[in-house]
């Protein structure tokens, strides 16, 4: 039911559709904000940055006074106890999903939104700077002020001790989520990711990386990605694809969503699949439910793990796949010319299935990712509690990459200073990805459940099958179910590692010959 | 005297402080209004444009809401009625300034504003659609509803009868304009417009146009575009170049001052001159006085005709000159390569400097560019009277056109619907164009009293002291002079078109041989 449907005779029902036209109201402001972010990463003028993080922490305020104004209670109050209203299940589901952020987002004073919003606004250009000049003393204040914020905000969400500030901040990624359900998964996948990844590391039998040595001019690259993008199902006339240092997806509001990408001349794989994966993130938004106005909150994602799983299955289960090659080489062939005359699907496939540590959590492999995840899983966590302080953060970081990666780490740029994430400050972010990987193996099974010749159809270029069994099941859903209920809807079981450590196993054994 | 500086140790101070403060946070709103307006027209996706339009429209909402409180009325009172501080004549002007500003936006309701920019946000959307099909039919109800809109404004500022709209509106694009200055002064040009542009036509010696027939790759342009930007002093780190249907430049706030071009491989040195246009008003966003703050009303640039000033001297007498052809010819011959080979310094001062009547304003020359203007500011003022239905306009323009510059019209693509100005509601706008002209011709004449070796300079690639010379007297003043101040401080005499005559004199009449 959309609120335009809604029989207002009813006091409740009348309060229920002011209720969703104050929600759009602050919608409308964070689309904004949503704009002014993604110009910040793409085209902003380098001198812009002060301007910005002020204009960013005015509408943030603003969106925030509108979404916690004490009207709402009322107009939940009158909703919530009109029975005949409630049956309706979207209505059931707006409400609850509503009072949800409600309840958190009133607990937040303005002063201390706006705040955050400035100084992660600004912070992110520090890191800028700091990243492209190694320079971790530079951007160590930055941290210092974000992590104090944050615990701020989390002391605000009733973490009453160091060690409760993480699971306070978790609801604001992962609805529900807590660290000890993340450490009992996180653990289970470790135990079997380490012996797994030292199998494949004492195998003689890895395939090789020449297909990601070819050079390639990028303005081509662009073309190949483009065509990816919307044979997997990407709308162009409601996105666009764009450069940024980090690439990225943001939803600005229907018919807006737009994606970014980085290309180097080098492993144009790389960006192809760091294309798909933003654009796996687009097609959950530009999928959302239709039958629901912007600013309900059922119109919205059920979360940030959720919406993880979707840029995963699209960049691994499909982009990594042999079926996908058979079909993307030929195109790339044809696109690129040159540059890669004679590059079979298989080594291809081989290629982007090496497993081999690295230092950079986005150029990472499949398997070793998780290692970087639960690092930074790790490490903001102790930062938070005060167990580790900003300043020890490059040494905590550099013996964790030996000890867990063996590799040294030869400047911060390329170890704790590669993430744009705290200095938004996202923290708690970064178990999603982790989380959504999970997810995206638990759903990849399912479907190939419910569809047979679901893979064969990659190799003819045929994608739409998986997008509407995505659809439907996901993406149309919005946040009408919690993350639990929608995998357990969706799979028929709770979460659990068994799914991703399959698909490993399938894929890379017969590639590793182990 | 800058904010900063305020004694507020008396309650005129301290009111003068807080209204500082109320007034930057509406500027703060516009600033966000300014980029969705550059992103509507330079990037935003197809499908975007109806959450574009709300989205803007509850920004606008907002920053009227923010700049017509009540209780800047009171602010306004105390300050004003404190002697010692509107004893600096800073203070002074940003009380007059920002009076002036908050009496006009007071007067009208929020409902209306909000109308207003949603209406002309997806007017501009339907207006882009009906220009590139050449139906005025598709556009025609978004006029009516534009001119309705804009009568209310009219009313809402006193206008009582039909014959009163238009100048009731000037204020809001040229303050202490009226129409019937404005046709004394039009009238005047006109007069000796007409009979010079017959004797140039009349004239055998029409400059070859041949230079404007080269075939020139975009990308080159490009990169000649931005070397003659930054040589006359565009500041790229405060920002950007980009490419839109129309040219235009967009001030976000400091740091942060946009432009676009467009570009087609024949006729380069249009793309240049529109460059070269749009970079003389970002000279002057980006000259704007550093002693006082954003959102401060004398931090303001003084009227859309000063602004206009600023572009045509850059565009017009620099741009158009020998001495910048005898500098920029080399520079293009390396840039642009074989595809300028042997074009002189003489034939593209000659080719830039022909008249000849065109149908498409912003093409035409300098002289019957003029005639294009009065056309518009007729007919807008006839609907705006309801002396014209906008279902009349593509009639009434063709005769128009016919009757001043002797053209058959063949579509509405390239009559009635070439401007994007109706569409977003600016209706009193375009006699800025040619008041701005008149301004530039007047500014030009008394810098080169200033500043005998000017043009010789042109030739060595120096604009710096003409800049220096408009920083001083112009770009630092902000709006702490009216225009009319402003002009007589800066040439001594009150505007008059005496100095754009006798500029196309002393241009044209050797380079016609008349």
């Amino acid at each position: 039911m959309s609120q335009g449907d809604t029989d207002s005779s009813t006091p409740g029902a009348a309060a229920y559709r002011e209720l969703l036209g104050e929600l759009r109201q602050a919608a409308l402001l964070r689309s904004s904000v949503a704009l002014l972010g993604w110009d910040q990463e793409t085209y902003m003028p380098r001198r812009g940055g002060a301007l910005r993080a002020e204009q960013l922490a005015q509408l943030e305020s603003l969106a925030h006074r509108q979404a916690t104004q004490p009207k709402l209670a009322e107009l939940f109050e009158a909703a919530e106890s009109d029975a005949e209203l409630t049956a309706d299940p979207m209505v059931a589901a707006n409400l609850r999903e509503g009072r949800r952020r409600y309840e958190r987002a009133v607990r937040l004073p303005e002063e201390l939104v706006r705040e955050f919003t400035e100084t992660t606004s600004l912070a992110s250009e520090a890191w800028r700077d700091a990243r492209a000049q190694s320079d971790f003393s530079a951007f160590q204040p930055w941290l210092t002020k974000v992590v104090e914020l944050t615990r701020r905000k989390a002391e605000c969400h009733g973490a009453s001790a160091p060690g409760e500030m993480y699971d306070a901040l978790l609801d604001d990624y992962e609805p529900g989520a807590d660290t000890a359900s993340i450490d009992r998964v996180f653990g289970e996948l470790r135990d079997w990711l380490v012996p797994f990844a030292a199998e494949i590391a004492a195998s003689p039998g890895a395939p090789s990386d020449a297909p990601q040595r070819l050079r390639v001019p990028i303005e081509r690259q662009k073309e190949l990605n483009a065509l990816v993008a919307e044979r997997i199902g990407y709308d162009f006339a409601s996105g666009r694809v764009d450069i940024s240092a980090h690439p990225f997806c943001t939803f600005i509001g229907p018919g807006d969503t737009r994606i970014t990408t980085r290309y180097t001349e080098e492993r144009f794989a790389d960006a192809l699949s760091s294309t798909m994966h933003e654009t796996g993130h687009a097609l959950y938004d530009q999928g959302l439910p239709k039958d629901t106005r912007f600013g309900e909150p059922v119109a919205d994602v059920a979360s940030h793990a959720m919406h993880e799983s979707q840029s995963r299955l699209w960049e691994n289960q499909v982009g990594r796949s042999q079926q996908f090659w058979r079909w993307a080489m030929p195109e790339a062939r044809r696109v690129l010319g040159d540059a890669v005359e004679g590059v079979t699907p298989e080594a291809m496939f081989g290629a982007v299935n090496r497993v081999e540590p690295s230092l950079i959590r986005v150029d990472s492999d499949e398997v070793t990712y998780h290692l970087h995840i639960m690092l930074r899983y790790d490490l903001e966590r102790a930062m938070l509690a005060g167990d580790l302080a900003p300043a020890d953060l490059p040494g905590a970081w550099n013996e964790r990459m030996k000890r867990d990666l063996g590799l040294e780490v030869p400047d911060d740029a390329r170890g704790c200073l590669q993430d744009v994430h705290w200095s938004h400050g996202y923290i708690g972010y970064f178990p999603t990805y982790t989380l959504g990987t999970l997810y995206s193996a638990q759903f990849w099974a399912a479907a190939r459940r419910d569809l047979p010749d679901l893979e064969e159809g990659f190799a003819r270029g045929e994608f739409a099958p998986l997008l509407e069994w995505l659809r439907e099941r996901i993406h149309r859903q919005g946040s009408r179910f919690t993350p639990p209920e929608l995998v357990e809807r969706v799979t028929g079981a709770p979460l659990t590692p068994r799914p991703l450590m399959e698909y490993f196993e399938e894929r890379l054994r017969p590639l590793y010959g182990i």
